[in-house]
């Protein structure tokens, strides 16, 4: 039974805690690939072909063996039968004899025994004739059979995010299917009596859902599926419900609000009450985000986000799309720009406490300038002007003009 | 009537151009804000409120007038009686007179007449009175009226992509539907009697269907429906007919391939069979890229992208991608990180030609570095392994190492 005290742990400890209590359990399925965009590879990608899988004629022009045209020069042409035209579309292998020469647009299967192309624009055709006047090195405009991909080698890596390019390059690879990791489905439970039914005009004592629209968004660009639970109120038993009923069709649930001490802050009684939860930590060493909590109920994980949005933002960042990526057997990698602090900092914060600064990005000559970005973790016009955050380290209270940071991207 | 021939165009000609011909024109729609994420704002949003809409508490603690315990201290506690209990979902409005003070839960509407909370870890709390031993600073641990937006802001801007964060803020500010532009209906148009028909074993003259998935990718990511047509053999007619097919139902057309200046390559024909149709320009300084064109038919832009790989993509980047934003009157504003280029760099182009090079990023200590990658524009594993690309101008035949550069990223 929870105690209803919370216990600051370090960001490290709570991650350490994620590794050790989630694991992997989104299941794999397989998409067609044509719907595969934005799907994380549940496998490494192995071709099972060369591609392109034979040599392919890189230009609109002549196919012919670079031997019968080392001599050729304007004073020496050589002449070539022109045996037959290829296209990328051409069906039949021909092969060339010595003397022989095939036009092939760009794309068409090289012919047996031609191991070089002699563009369209260098070419002088007489009837049935090629007249090369200059000599074509081996493999001159031609793309050699795997020189794209190799059969046997790994082109993808399991939890790679698939962008356009890379579900082209499966379908080169003759694949029509490709297997992914299941989105997962994140279940987002706001709590608070003041929370206000959608489209209301708002009164006093009303508070829109505001945030459990940000996080599905969040959701949505991490690659998840977010629902959303009606408006749950301040109370323990209706709390426990809406999240046992939330683990039940979903793979991760985010409660918001509720986490605090305060006496209307019942989200960790609620999790107490529900047979086998358990509370794996409660207060993280982060500001904003420390009322930041993850607790295992009915054997899924689910995070207590705060409900100060700025604290809500951090939650979800550090810890839940974590978590989402522990669903994965994956870890979150970040893409941060590196820049400067535009001015001197102070980082006033409890002992033991990152700092997390959200920052607006000023294009610079060299590098990036990033602007720290003030106002109390109520404030949501804060993360909506800024482009990322860096997270800073315990311990650091003052940070000077033109350091460099690492910015974390929040789209 | 097209002469059939390319004529290279510098590129900032082209931009001019499709500046020229391309107008507004998409729709504007109204969502649900719970269903606008990833659209991009239509107007300028104004807030027609504070946010918050009245000062409240930041924290838990009692809300007080700060004159009356100016002189508290330890040794000198001053009582004050608590009047009421009010949390964020109080829906009256109280106000305190002197020596007065009520018990406030984070987010709570501050009483009338106090102006600063005193946090329930500093309070001492008798039967039915406080007990104040430390000062408090007027305004201290409350969120004033308006300091997150104040009414008559404009706090997102028209072209604006949303966010959660910004979408959990129009909710605060009581939108609940939000003016954002129609999704562009882009229509892709594979042409090439070598495509394969989509989830056959591929056999000898046959191609899989891979760039127009790989636009379709790319269409997604930057906000556009993407629809695609079957495959179109070479055949001018054939090619007319699913050009202006396309066009009734698309805001924006992508050819793949035949753009080229061989035997085969009959979209520009196509394109000047059909009644009223113009190409703007066909032939881009780039390279990859140069058979880039552009051609307004029945009344809608389309874009001839070249069907070698790297060449599709450019077009698509730097072309089509623009197109999409000037159909919202946008302009196109790329994500791009600096970095340092691994090694010296040649770049044999044609005069006047700019050079795209796809790179791969690798983390530094002050800065990424830029590995170039290598690879004909028929290659596709480039792209693949690319985390971005670098757009290098005319003239530029050489690249030191370390130069920094603007690295477009990809995803």
């Amino acid at each position: 039974m929870w105690q209803g005290t919370i216990k600051y742990v370090k960001l490290e400890e709570c991650l350490k805690a994620i590794e050790l209590h989630v694991r992997q359990s989104l299941p794999v399925e397989e998409v067609e690939i044509s719907n595969a965009y934005g799907r994380f590879l549940a496998e490494d990608v192995i071709s099972n072909i060369d591609v392109p899988p034979c040599d392919i004629a890189h230009f609109d022009g002549y196919a012919l063996r670079s031997n019968d045209v080392a001599q050729a020069s304007p004073t020496n042409p050589v002449k070539l039968k022109i045996k037959a035209r290829l296209y990328p579309s051409t069906k039949e292998l021909i092969s060339l004899g010595p003397r022989e020469a095939a036009y092939v647009a760009t794309g068409a299967p090289m012919p047996l025994g031609a191991d070089g192309v002699l563009p369209v624009e260098a070419s002088v055709v007489k009837g049935e004739y090629l007249e090369v006047r200059y000599g074509v090195r081996p493999g001159e405009h031609v793309i050699k059979a795997g020189s794209d991909v190799r059969r046997g080698e790994v082109v993808l890596r399991r939890g790679h995010r698939l962008r356009g390019q890379d579900v082209a390059l499966l379908a080169l690879m003759g694949f029509t299917k490709v297997k992914v990791f299941s989105r997962p489905r994140v279940c987002i439970v706001p709590v608070g009596d003041e929370l206000a039914d959608e489209g209301n005009v708002l009164k006093l004592g009303e508070v829109p859902c505001s945030h459990a629209l940000m996080i599905g968004g969040f959701v949505l660009r991490d690659g998840g599926i977010p629902m959303r639970l009606a408006k749950v109120p301040d109370d323990p038993s209706l709390i426990s419900e809406a999240i046992l009923r939330a683990t039940s069709f979903s793979d991760l649930v985010l409660t918001i609000g509720g986490a605090s001490r305060g006496e209307k802050d019942l989200v960790p009684t609620a999790i107490s009450r529900v047979d086998g939860a358990r509370i794996i930590f409660h207060g993280m060493m982060t500001r904003p985000g420390r009322q930041t909590g993850v607790a295992v109920v009915n054997g899924k994980p689910l995070v207590m986000l705060p409900g100060l949005v700025q604290s809500t933002i951090v939650g979800y960042q550090l810890i839940a799309r974590n978590i989402m990526f522990k669903l994965m057997g994956l870890e979150v990698d970040d893409l941060t720009i590196k820049a400067r602090i535009a001015h001197d900092l102070e980082l006033p914060q409890p002992k033991g406490f990152k700092r997390i600064v959200f920052v607006q990005l000023e294009r610079g000559n060299d590098c990036y300038r990033a602007w720290p970005l003030r106002g109390e973790s109520a404030i949501l016009s804060v993360p909506v002007r800024a482009h990322g955050y860096v997270l800073f380290d315990e311990g650091l209270d003052y940070v000077e003009k033109d350091s460099m940071v690492d910015v974390h991207l929040l789209n």
